[in-house]
């Protein structure tokens, strides 16, 4: 035995529609010693993603198996090794990984564990930016939009971790983007912060109808790329104002993630014929093999404040169930990450 | 003047839901004399396909403007040269372009006008099979779904011009093909002559639960590629059923062109992301630089009677309208092609 109490977050039940605190259950055990090939972990920061809810739900074929209740909930998390029989982890390495997240402390067999380093970037950063956020949003930009210079962009939940990091690269390759958010404050940030040519508060808009009034204004030559985070309006908005040749990265639907019925999809999904639009779905574990291409690109961008992020960090690993909650209700800005130790102990 | 008398096919007013016989018109003309780089043809074959519906529609920005009212229809035709001032073109000469359907006679600039050989193949082919439909077929399977072998592949509208060899080149690549269509004729004509695995009528299933369930059936191990004929129910049975990697190629929407008020899209849109599918939607004209490598590999699997093909033919220009009309009530097998004049004078 290791002598330290190590608490970890279960859902007791599947949430039906929006996910509600008293779904998830608290519970202390005597962390282990790792054994052959295993580490012992505390967690730092562990990330809340909207991909979750889809695990939240028993019934849904896709490509991540869902959460089981009673077993301990995953995610990714950026810890430190406290004791290592896995040779190239050693004690005080700081790793991200994707099993350490809602739990304070865990064992981990260093499977798709890469270490960090401290002195480049803060901690957190690794689950935003540089982690797996901004690996997706590098992904549907450079792999699947592959903007042209000159190219109009549109970006929903656009100041969101991964949309953020969507607009900001549309800029570096030259693209007038337009964003949409859901607040005059994330509107300012990606107007004044990320940069970006227009930004829409898309709660201005009653309907499809109203919002692709605005993309149009907006986007006068059609939109030539479009990144989905959201679904709903903001698809049936971009179906409208897509370009001939356009492409579309599918990479979100929040706006039905919580939906107790099904929702229709939009209407004008011919369009996609009638203008040889690609739509193309994807989930950022088919990029894996990339993530050094990834980190060369973006990291510079960053470095050189071409790049910049919001966090909305919440304290203490009993907040982890509202930081996820309050990623469906809009109230984060920029990625939520949830502090469950310090960096150092 | 030539004395030959010309018959055009005009539209009187755009059809609002299916189109109606009343809302096309006949004048009869004066044939004029072509002048410098024109030449004056006689059409012997013109075909009536669904993407004509798309140009009735004059509110709807598409990739090809709408019809005008008063003005002569337009549309694919295979003609013989009756008098050319175009060098390349001699009188006699058999011709496929894009201007020639809905009319007896008409003016050509030679603009995207091919010869072709009435010994190589029926006149009315180069309408169907080694035609638009054809090149639509072919570009769907090569350039958008690229099939591996082993694979399963669905087709929807698999009876028609574009289906039936998209089925038959899903074979020749050594694809598991299960088609729909919708009358039992035609799915015994798929599964005895283009070789289907499995054709399923789509009238026996009320909805997309029942058309998934079976569609599940028959394809065991999900879909790998969907070709899109019809939209509806066949979309959403596709989005059930569709493999992780899967590829849509979008060629046609017919369930929803007659449609009086907008259909809502399919429920299950997302399962593009949570699979990783890649949907294009596309129009054959983005393909038209590989009319030569579709002739190249078409060509001799028809000649090998690998391809098999179908084709309703309706006699006279005066049917035409009727023959379009046919191709929202499924009433023809294969491609409907419209004789308005003898192969010889």
């Amino acid at each position: 035995m290791t002598g330290i109490k190590s608490t970890a977050i279960f859902l007791k039940e599947y949430p039906d529609g929006m996910p509600q605190a008293s779904q998830f259950d608290f519970r202390e055990i005597d962390a282990p010693a790792p054994g052959d090939g295993e580490m012992l972990c505390r967690t730092v920061w562990m990330s809340v993603d909207p991909y979750m809810r889809g695990r939240m739900r028993p019934d849904v074929k896709s490509y991540i198996p869902p959460f089981a209740l009673g077993a301990p909930l995953e995610g990714g998390a950026v810890s430190q090794v406290l004791e290592s029989n896995i040779s190239g982890f050693e004690a005080e390495d700081y790793v991200v990984d994707f099993t350490g997240g809602w739990k304070s402390h865990y064992i981990s067999k260093g499977e798709r564990t890469q270490k960090v380093d401290p002195n480049m970037a803060p901690l957190s950063a690794y689950l935003g930016v540089l982690g797996m956020p901004g690996l997706t949003a590098w992904a549907g930009v450079t792999q699947i939009l592959k903007p042209k210079e000159g190219e109009t962009m549109f970006v929903s939940g656009a100041a969101g971790a991964v949309g953020s990091v969507v607009c900001q690269l549309g800029k570096a390759k030259g693209c007038r983007v337009i964003a949409s958010a859901g607040s005059p404050e994330k509107c300012q940030w990606l107007e004044k912060e990320a940069g970006v040519d227009v930004a829409l508060n898309y709660k201005n808009y009653a309907n499809a109808a109203e919002l692709t009034k605005a993309l149009a204004e907006a986007a006068p030559n059609g939109v030539d790329c479009y990144f989905e985070n959201v679904g709903g309006m903001h698809l049936e908005a971009a179906l409208n104002c897509i370009a001939f040749g356009g492409r579309m990265a599918l990479c979100g639907m929040i706006s039905v993630y919580n939906n107790k019925e099904v929702e229709a999809g939009p209407p004008n999904l011919i369009n996609l014929i009638g203008r040889g639009v690609m739509a193309r779905g994807f989930i950022v574990s088919e990029y894996a093999d990339k993530a050094m291409e990834f980190a060369m690109e973006v990291a510079p961008l960053l470095a050189q404040g071409k790049i910049k992020f919001q966090e909305s960090k919440y304290e203490g690993l009993e907040n982890a169930p509202g930081a996820f909650i309050g990623l469906f209700s809009g109230e984060n800005m920029g990625k939520a990450v949830v502090r469950v130790g310090p960096d150092k102990e």
